[in-house]
């Protein structure tokens, strides 16, 4: 059930600090320097069509080789350095990564953290939050209750929230992903994207605002947070399963996503569980990179035909996420 | 048993087509023109000291993520390329990684290949081969019978035998990386590659030599091929067992790297299976890239400290070769 979107930007426009609900450019670009001595610059791969079995080559940034394994220590670091912390320290609730992120960046700040998680959330994310040094608290059956729970939380003892999404650090933060991108590879002409609560694509779309890069967002059809919200008009409940239900599985995109996706993404398409799976597979296969559901999400849309690139494209591939357990790919 | 050796070019010495046994840097350049269109370029991820619990930063070069799962294409295509194929297609003996390798370059290039293994080849990599089309013999309990084997064959046959490091070809295709390795990363001062039959090493001593960058060899003490010919002065055999023999269990170095090393590479440290064993858990945790245990020898050489970096280096670790089951690098 791919929807297409007809509002990009024309290829021609010229890159602006676009008015929106999002990060500006300059906001981004200082979140790049506030962050840049604690994550990784991730690298690229160009990888044939002939290697993947598809009629196009891809550029995949390798984002799931970010410190803690996925993209989100970017706006935690944000967050966390934009202001003084309480010497509650710093609570956040997450499927997992975000969480792990924001454990990672206390125990490098040297403040506590508090994390809650779903009961969902695998023991290789589980393992990897305690790893850090933080106090893990099953917050509830899906990521909603969990969020509710580390909220009073915070409110009890003076903690910092880390929103895993809807906050303006948090989208530039991730939105760092899209400027080294961009310096990286000037090329492209697409991305695809992954989109859980969507502060990922929605701090990317927001750098790529005006430059002519078209984004483009892949969602399991189990969690189709983002392409109902474009449908609706607004962010709404949307359902949370499937495999990529412990990365993607927000139950709606975020406020301030949502105010740069509808006018800045130019498609959200859907895959099914299947073709994540395949992607996961693919990946491994063809170039030793594991990825967890959520990080071949993206991947999956060109393999199930859920997106097809037009004449000319030079498409980027976001590899967002590899925390799973390992031998989990390879079936 | 560290081997230190003293025999490295000075740090300000130029570059030079230096007079060797191994190729020039030429023979490295018209390599990775001619390979160029079939190989990857593999990335740099640069890494901290502090996520990797090491008292210096490292700058990986991940060509685990080559196709086929290790370096080994660079050479066999280089060699195929080198001269017009026969019918009879290719022949390669290998403990896995050059005969997936070999078979892969076969099927790109439209040839028939045979791949001699021995029985140590584990299911990883028997299935990469016969999933490049190949056909797969196992030719004797150890690397240096299925050799043999493969020898025997190729004469019957009048197939064009591919060795794994000990052709003029082959050591010039793999010392691209090398190549890579220095124009995207000017600044380091020394790189560690672990060593088998040293065709990887060879190729890549041979572009290093006169630059000042300094080439350090690390091998299993289950397997220390480069260590026992240097103490010898030549290339004689040396026991094949522990984690890495798969990759790394060549009976004795090639007289053709022999012929570079003995000049152009500065040390040649041994270490135990347990620290190849933590490197793969260590690159696994703090950068989720699966490395098989040949793939990780280099780095284990700095957690176990059989090599010390001098002061003020800025070091290279290859990631050779990722072809494992995935699974085996959490434990």
């Amino acid at each position: 059930m791919p929807l297409h979107l007809p509002n990009a930007a024309p290829a021609d426009a010229a890159p602006a600090n676009a008015v929106h609900g999002g990060p500006t450019r300059e906001a981004i670009r200082d979140a790049a320097r506030r962050i840049g001595p604690h994550v990784r610059r991730t690298p690229l791969l160009r990888l044939s069509g002939t290697d993947l079995g598809l009629p196009q080559d891809i550029v995949a940034k390798l984002e799931l080789l970010q410190a803690s394994g996925s993209f989100k220590p970017r706006g935690a670091f944000n967050r966390l350095l934009s202001q003084t912390l309480p010497a509650a320290g710093v609570v956040a609730a997450s499927g997992g990564n975000h969480g792990a992120a924001v454990a990672f960046a206390a125990q490098r700040l040297g403040v506590p953290a508090e994390i809650f998680v779903p009961e969902i959330t695998g023991a290789a994310k589980r393992a990897r939050i305690e790893g850090y040094g933080a106090r893990l608290v099953v917050g509830g059956a899906a990521y909603d209750e969990a969020r509710q729970a580390s909220e009073a939380r915070a409110a009890a003892t003076g903690a910092l929230l880390v929103h895993a999404y809807d906050q303006d650090e948090v989208l530039a933060g991730q939105g760092t992903v899209a400027l080294e991108w961009q310096e990286d590879a000037p090329d492209l002409t697409h991305v695809l994207v992954a989109t859980g609560g969507g502060g990922l694509i929605g701090g990317m779309a927001a750098w790529y605002a005006g430059t002519g890069v078209q984004v483009v967002s892949v969602e399991p059809e189990a969690c189709p947070t983002l392409a109902t919200a474009l449908r609706e008009g607004r962010p709404v409940p949307a359902p949370v399963g499937g495999v990529a239900a412990d990365s993607l599985g927000a139950r709606q995109v975020g406020a301030r996503m949502f105010a740069v996706a509808k006018d800045h993404v130019a498609a959200a398409v859907l895959v099914p569980d299947d073709a994540i799976r395949a992607a996961q597979r693919l990946l491994w296969d063809a170039a030793r990179v594991v990825a967890e559901p959520g990080g071949a999400t993206a991947l999956a849309a060109l393999l199930c035909g859920a997106w097809r690139a037009p004449a000319g494209a030079r498409l980027g591939v976001l590899v967002c996420g590899g925390n799973c357990d390992p031998g989990s790919v390879a079936g």
